[in-house]
């Protein structure tokens, strides 16, 4: 299990503040971690907007505006909902950057279809809102780390297109 | 700087699941660091409603409902700001016990009266809304663990009164 670098949360702050963007995150899976990495970097406030740590799906549909219909259908680990969660903490908070993690830590909840490990990470800005599907290895704690990881990197690769 | 023992996070989970409690957490200081240390833990779901990381004061009081008068009176470090997050998250989130940190982690931003490590914790449940004063030694990330490491033990205690 490879410990995320702090070198790597301070470009990624560096980088949000030269291009003057700030971020925001919303996290299922990740319950925090993305949130947390960021502002462990002194200087973060001035690029973190705010975190919401959407455990439950009253709280993606009331606070993060995850339509009813998109949990019923897809249920909250798919596509559509990390897209809808990184719009919406995008929107909720006026940051230029959204991001979302949602999926399966394990080391219940795994199906056929999405096993343990099955992660979807959404990203929001002005250019518009995507999320990708990952299958991540490894127990629990290493894959919320690998989904935080790959998290703050999609939020680099957005703002250096921004 | 000493390590959150995992065990601490799964006893409070267990307390929790067995007086059938729900938490949730307004995290200004921790950023996230709350969240994320329960839900390292199998089952947090079924007792962390949702937890806010709160870096800016718009979000504190958009989301929160902390008043616009207690900020400028008192600043976003304070009792009193530590208490309004706690109670506002706890009624955001519909959870038995609220729990707020803010302070100042550093390098920066501290003051003669005010220095680096003076930290606010909050908690809040049907019981009533208090905050604690406290001043941690060391540097960013071990303020903040201890921040963390205190925030749980006042759940717990608070768990252990409903």
């Amino acid at each position: 299990m490879k410990k995320i670098d702090s070198a790597y949360c301070e470009a990624l702050v560096k980088l949000l503040r030269e291009k003057g963007l700030k971020t925001a995150a919303a996290e299922s899976l990740t319950g925090g971690m993305v949130s947390e990495l960021i502002t462990s970097v002194s200087g973060a406030s001035e690029i973190l907007e705010c975190g919401i740590c959407s455990y439950s799906n009253r709280i993606k549909h009331q606070l993060l505006g995850v339509s009813e219909n998109t949990l019923e259908t897809f249920t909250e680990y798919s596509i559509q909902t990390a897209v809808e969660m990184a719009e919406g903490i995008r929107k909720l908070s006026g940051a230029d950057i959204g991001v979302s993690t949602t999926g399966i830590a394990g080391p219940g909840g795994g199906t056929d279809e999405k096993p343990v490990g099955t992660v979807y990470i959404g990203i929001s800005s002005k250019r518009g809102c995507t999320a990708q599907e990952f299958r991540f290895e490894g127990d629990r704690q290493s894959v919320r780390q690998q989904t935080a990881q790959k998290a703050l990197s999609f939020i680099i690769e957005e703002a250096e297109k921004l």
